[in-house]
């Protein structure tokens, strides 16, 4: 049976120590909302609730998983009043306008809170996360009017929303979507079409589901440039506020999955509905990239969720389960055998878990901290430094999502390993973590999805590799700065080696490119591998860097070894994690030819 | 849904082509069993029965489970009659002794066999296959009575056994078995205790289990050399050989595990179970090493299967799915969008699965080799060859093992991968792969064992190193041989540079393990898995000089294809996948300091 404990202490480490979060926020726009106290408050309220409401019906919603019956999903035991609470503690508007009844605090709070939340119980998380694709849509692109109709129902979270994307057809290539939208004569539009793998597409939390919908207006463009948005609610709003109508949007079915069990994927059938363009025609896809970015990273937080989760369950097991005597003689002499943590392979798959976890969370934190600032210029109308701010959040974002989830799924594996057999059996909860885990490398764009992104549009295409050259450059000025720290030598020496491959890997697939453009995809995920272990090291050396700086003021006596972890850990990655990027840095630049060379046909000669 | 289609031509090569199986088979004592036409019927036999009874119940036995009530077992629907098949085709016999009904055959043929069936359906195939262990440890250690009173029934299929060693408190270290035999009058033994995961440990496929059983007799010494062996039928046999009186043997549950749910993993209690010592009493353990070897290669075997299984399912939806187009240009012009098979990094995951799937069940055809030599000598009784061959094949098993299991998993998520959102959900039958994947890197010693097996027994206890030199002077005797086949170029440097990476990381692990044995642990599983790249490498490089070959001699021109795409599937793994040894060669020469130096305490700070 798992459990979980939120990691305030890695968590403050990072926010106050690492990252400077409290003057960070005096410099956004909301900042007189901001106070340490504030803080502390939502960071202790939300481990509580996540401690000792989701994380008790993480299990057990994956053992029932959700009910279908004639159009109607029921969430599994307990889930229903787990939601009420979420919405009397007013978690679903912590960084949504005042004007709305949200409390207009940083993004970056909510990203933190999102993040306990889906350690506790991703399945659950689930529900509230797709609002905010949904919000934020109607935010930025809603009428007045829309907006007064459906934020503050959605910010309270009386109200859920989703983001219909996918068709049966295609998910990766919306240009391939065919839901239709027909004018009315009233301005509204009829919406019809099948949408799937919708995320909380149907479920009984709320009083209304509020769909945004991709579909094609009549003689609307072929591919992604004739594709618009539409509000298509559940119920339709009555003229008081309330819902009203049932709109003719159903859900045919749920599917059956590996894993987030406790959480809605539902099958949409809309036949006729009626929907309510928003933002301007044709440009739906583009509004959609507006948020890309943050729905990305919400879902790279599902990489550190499961190392974290998988991490505390192992932990534990490894301190009791005793099998063999540590090669380096007996640790635990009067029992029959040593506990398995003094075994130096199990420590490597705990180490490597804890690494993964907070090496992680030091890439999300930093990230939310440019995702404020962007929120903050979108917010004031500064549509420069909006853009500015995306450009530069744009580059993490595919590193974070592809690199920390298929790390993510690692962990989780780890932690699997550390039971034995145990590990395959569902009452332990571990593999039910691997599970979970599993989708994060698919959804809101595969690993693949991401690595061209990186590679392909990031580096290449509207940077020629500048963006590379920029961000060494960056972690060279802090090599330089702590040249003379005798804790981090090893650690500069690598990340000085690793910034000048990765500019030379990058060159080199520019290169080749230029005659072989296949080269990028054959050489994209090995690059965003190598891209997200090497951004990783400079993250466990920023960590170290402060915790010597602790260690050398002498202050915090009674944590001091809270810091001295913190080095060990950075020694642990750099020695046993990081060389792996070797492998992805000869991989990422070999020519396209053993991929692109062998025919179709080639594939198989007996079926 | 997953189809199977056995990869004949590919058996076919590595059996007739690359290991001259018909020239080796003629060495054995039971050559005269064996020729072209036999073999050809087993292999086309055996692929009529899995891909046309075993494939279609993999998604089935999956979604049923097993049924447990009352201490009754019930396979999924279809299984029963699907075993009386494997029975009535006299499958289970094929390389047992004639004495006993069976037909004599290698154990390298049986070992194919079991690839297929493992492939079709792995759940199934863990009923007969651990019958296999039951067999082999009453062949050698059982009395003459013994012998003929289980294993007729054995070797025909009508009854089945288990092998008994895990309990709640120990699987890796046996010497904390508790489970009690006590002597009776009549020289048998009461036998009392609790074994878990049991596998076809209960099941309605037989009329009776014949169980393995490790305890304790009175006063035996502690820990492993306390340890003996006993049969413990579920049914005591009756004096007219048939099924007699009920023992106190029951199950008192099954497991519900992550995967392979069509296949019961029971929990057994002996209640003074009737049970008859076997074997010399405080030797159990030594006895059970006796086969540790060709079980372990059998549980070896699922990485391939998997892959394979993964590769054959995910290849049809690529080259059907359409998303995006080529970045080097249209290859679907007149479709809304390419085949995904056309994207360079689909391709990276369709041949990765190959790759593993091919280069695996290469590395295990040649060991299934030295297994029918140890076996043939085992049955001539040359103790010497026995044990010389034994040795060999020791350096094989935890590589084969650790390391083919490893990438096997691995390959199974390339296939769910392959197929976006949709490998998340059950109907596709991608991520039930992966799930049974996943137990195979736990039991039958997990991968940490295998690696601790391989660096701390083979290469560096029994061996001093010797046995890496031996192996890489093998390996550097066919790159002489080959220097000169352009085919082979790269493939011959490579492994040349890897043979000396190797003993180089093998004295450095050597002479710091003097200093500090937790060097071992620390560096066995990154040693595991470069031995397994580099091994790996030899044999492509193999496949590739035969294929080599076979071009140039311009025959087989209508099949000139398959020996172009093996060259090209060599350098595919020589490109993408070889490289990562890089990393394991680095991590596994790292002191020991960052995963030791931490102390226990401080493997948490807030939990």
């Amino acid at each position: 049976m798992t459990t979980y404990k939120a990691p305030l202490r890695d968590i403050r480490f990072l926010m106050n120590e690492v990252f400077h979060y409290p003057e960070h926020y005096k410099t956004l726009s909301n900042a007189e909302n901001i106070d340490q106290d504030t803080v502390d408050m939502i960071l202790e309220g939300a481990a509580d609730y996540c401690e000792n409401v989701l994380a008790p019906l993480y299990q057990t919603g994956d053992d029932e998983g959700c009910h279908f019956k004639d159009g109607v999903v029921t969430t599994p035991k307990g889930y229903k009043e787990a939601y009420e609470q979420f919405v009397q503690g007013g978690w679903q508007g912590l960084s949504y306008p005042e004007e709305f009844g949200g409390q207009d605090l940083p993004m970056s709070l909510n990203l933190i809170k999102s993040e306990m939340m889906g350690t506790a119980n991703w399945s659950f998380t689930m529900y509230p996360g797709l609002s905010m694709g949904c919000m934020n849509t109607i935010m930025q692109f809603g009428t007045p009017e829309q907006k007064t109709t459906y934020m503050p129902h959605l910010v309270a979270g009386t109200w859920s929303g989703t983001m219909c994307l996918t068709e049966p057809q295609c998910g990766t290539d919306l240009g391939q979507v065919k839901t239709k939208a027909e004018p009315n004569a009233d301005g509204s539009y009829d919406i019809t079409g099948t949408k799937i793998f919708i995320s909380a597409g149907e479920h009984d939390l709320t009083e209304n589901i509020v769909h945004i919908v991709l579909a094609r207006l009549p003689n609307a463009p072929q591919g992604t440039k004739g594709i618009s948005l539409f509000i298509v609610p559940k119920f339709l709003p009555n003229t008081d506020g309330g819902v009203g109508e049932r709109n003719a949007v159903n859900c045919g079915s749920i599917e059956h999955k590996m894993g987030i069990k406790a959480s809605a994927t539902a099958v949409l059938n809309f036949d006729q509905a009626k929907g309510f363009l928003i933002g301007e025609p044709n440009k739906g896809l583009h509004a959609m990239f507006t948020f890309m970015n943050t729905a990305r990273i919400g879902t790279a937080v599902q990489g550190i969720a499961h190392a974290e989760l998988s991490y505390q369950g192992s932990l534990p097991y490894a301190k009791q389960r005793m099998s063999m005597r540590a090669l380096s003689g007996k640790k635990d002499p009067d029992k029959p055998a040593d506990a398995i943590i003094h075994h130096a392979d199990v420590r490597r798959m705990l180490l490597t878990q804890k690494a993964i976890a907070e090496g992680g969370r030091a890439m999300i934190y930093y990230a939310a901290q440019l995702a404020d600032k962007m929120n903050d210029a979108l917010k004031r109308g500064d549509q420069a430094e909006f853009e500015a701010y995306d450009d530069k959040l744009g580059f993490y974002t595919p590193i974070l999502k592809g690199f920390l989830t298929e790390l993510g799924f690692e962990a989780a594996n780890h932690g699997m390993q550390v039971f034995g057999g145990h590990g395959y059996i569902k009452e332990w909860g571990m593999e039910q973590i691997v599970r979970d885990a599993r989708i994060s490398t698919l959804y809101e764009g595969t690993t693949g999805v991401q690595a061209l992104d990186l590679i392909g549009r990031k580096v290449l295409l509207s940077s020629k590799g500048k963006i590379i050259r920029d961000y060494t450059a960056e972690i060279l000025k802090f090599c330089g700065r702590h040249a003379r720290n005798k804790y981090l030598r090893r650690f500069i020496w690598d990340l000085t080696k690793l910034c000048a491959q990765w500019n030379a890997i990058t060159v080199r697939i520019f290169l080749a490119a230029r005659k072989d453009r296949d080269v990028v995809s054959a050489a994209s995920v090995d690059f965003l591998m190598f891209s997200g272990y090497v951004m990783m090291a400079y993250f466990w050396a920023q960590q170290a860097a402060i915790a010597s700086e602790k260690i050398e003021a002498g202050d915090g006596a009674e944590t001091i070894e809270f810091y001295k972890a913190k080095i060990k850990l950075a020694d642990f990655y750099f020695d046993r994690i990081l060389p792996r990027s070797q492998g992805h840095a000869e991989s990422a630049v070999t020519p396209s030819k053993s991929l692109i060379g062998l025919p179709v046909e080639h594939f198989s000669f007996d079926y």
